[in-house]
């Protein structure tokens, strides 16, 4: 999988964004130049919009700050998160290419145990291309990888599998804990590469980290989104996981499939257990009912789209979630707002005010 | 894990028994013998009950062959299979011990990455005596691993985890694939050595394999029954994926856990690919009826035992899959013999006339 992406035709380029939340310089994409430079990049700055952000030369990219946010969405800029990573999902609101590769900026290049640089975006791509197994499991992981294939036992009917609407990358280094177990285990180093890709089975809710992920826009995007946390929110830290639930429900719903596993990147930097625990103590009370919240949804038949599917949850969340507190029927209506941002965003109509169309930074 | 089983104290030396369905000279002991020595084995001689079978020097065992079955059992000797390896739950069946590994002749001792051997048999009682994980994904695969935890976004009130009743071990070299995929990649080998092990989740039913297999007697013991198979019976090749249903649908039932993943045993010796077509391909295109049937199984919450599980699990395959083939109500009665004949040698009642008092050929 690490094929250097310099190679005349990288796979997915015209169809495929980068996405990359920043409040500092890039210069970790220097790191990344021969996997990431063919491709797009869109950055959104957090934080401070007066502050300038240096790109290194030769990167293809547009960057949005708090003041572009405001711009193309107006009011409805209200959904998206400031002082957090969970801007991000602008990015994907933006998007027009059909598939996503989202990174922090502090995660580096691993490398896998010969020793060799592992382009993570290159497995990603791989990963979303080949189909899922969620309604069955395999016990030699991914059956489409080279050198694998379905056991015995394995229904034949469900050979064909799935489309793969997301990719969920691992870290090398610094696992992503949380502050607790930061806070216990403050030395604690992940160095077992795991060589499997597999397929999160249906039915079963995960931990969706946004760090290094891959997913098919055209599929699951309007899932993808990352809450109402940060500046002004009650919680931080719990953007991907909101955004890994709902579309966990959404995706089993629809029939597309999550995969997890390769690739891995090198995760440098471990956060403040302290600032972190600050921004999680009430995610951590509050997922115990989330959880069992999330794993009874069960969405109506006739939720046949994403946007159905995203809208009904949020009806679910103000409803059931809502007497846990204010923030659930804030964060229901954020939801909503979501949605009409995107398919405001998105609509064949928009196409002349997109934001490709308006005054962003460009390379 | 590849601690040589000669330690003064080899881990649950006295609880447990190690269950070896065979029809020829047991040689491979002696590549296991680091290993297994230290424990007792009970082997259960497939095919000709005239045959001698050479067990190497040294080793604790107790032998049946179908001459025994049929005196210890009497008619109920009718749900134990004949000229199939089904036939080792038998061996489950006489065991006096909490905990069984049971492992195929033709696995030999495989090699980690690093070139060590793997003491398959130490890796199974490691994932015995942890917890198992199977109502939240966990990304980082088994978080009871060394340099492993629960990632953030688990639950703390699931850290826990639920007794694990069931240990799947891998196979290197020859994959455990179906004939109509053994003839279609008849050179495909497995040489990933994917260093994890993982629950499999609730709710998930997965192809078990026999070949290389650990579990608590106490915890599930009932439920590993082998069905009929071989000998009179129209399918083969199915007898452990049929003991993997039910054991699955059971441990969901009962909040146990499964897991899957190391350690590797070495396969050497793919069996006949044409041999196995004409056994399996009932078991095929049956299977196509049996998934979804198992899918959709609801125990009752009276059954709070493996027993009363499994009766009324054979109440439903009579009513639910009889309809396909006669076969499958033939099945069902067997199901209810294996229990009644589990009880019975298992009984409090029974220790006088329990086998290891009968004139097996032990050591």
């Amino acid at each position: 999988m690490s094929t250097p992406a310099t190679l005349v035709n990288p796979p997915l380029k015209d169809e495929l964004d980068i996405v990359i939340p920043t409040i500092r310089n890039l210069d970790f994409l220097e790191m990344w130049r021969p996997f990431f430079q063919p491709y797009h990049l869109i950055i959104v700055q957090d934080g401070d919009p007066t502050k300038t952000i240096n790109v290194p030369e030769g990167f293809d990219y547009e960057l949005y700050n708090r003041n572009d946010i405001n711009r193309i969405l107006g009011p409805k800029a209200s959904c998206i998160s400031f002082k957090d990573s969970a801007c991000r999902c602008f990015g994907f609101l933006v998007s027009k290419k059909k598939y996503i590769f989202t990174i922090d900026d502090d995660c580096f290049v691993a490398k896998d145990p010969s020793g060799k640089e592992i382009n993570a975006l290159a497995q990603h791509i791989h990963n979303l291309l080949a189909p899922s197994t969620p309604l069955f499991f395999n016990t030699l992981y991914d059956p489409y990888r080279e050198g694998a294939d379905f056991v015995r036992g394995y229904p034949f009917s469900m050979r064909e599998g799935v489309p793969t609407a997301v990719s969920h990358g691992l870290w090398l280094n610094i696992p992503d804990y949380d502050a607790p177990t930061q806070l216990v285990k403050p030395r604690e180093r992940n160095t077992r590469y795991v060589d499997a890709v597999m397929t999160i089975p249906k039915g079963t809710l995960f931990p969706m980290c946004g760090m290094n992920l891959g997913f098919n826009r055209e599929l699951i995007g309007p899932a993808m989104y990352f809450g109402l946390m940060g500046d002004g929110q009650p919680i931080g830290r719990y953007d991907d996981m909101w955004a890994g639930w709902c579309t966990k429900v959404i995706t089993d719903h629809l029939g597309l499939g999550i995969k997890t596993g390769l690739p891995y990147i090198w995760h440098s930097k471990a956060s403040n257990p302290f600032v972190n625990l600050k921004k999680e103590y009430k995610g951590i009370y509050w997922q115990e009912e989330i959880i069992p919240f999330f794993q009874s949804v069960v969405l109506p038949k006739d939720c046949t789209t994403v946007q159905k599917c995203y809208i009904e949850l949020s009806k679910l969340v103000k409803e059931k979630l809502g007497p846990i507190d204010p923030y659930f029927s804030k964060l229901a209506e954020a939801m909503v707002t979501w949605i009409e941002a995107w398919d405001e965003i998105n609509s064949p109509a928009s196409e002349s005010t997109a934001p490709a169309a308006v005054d962003v930074k460009k390379k």
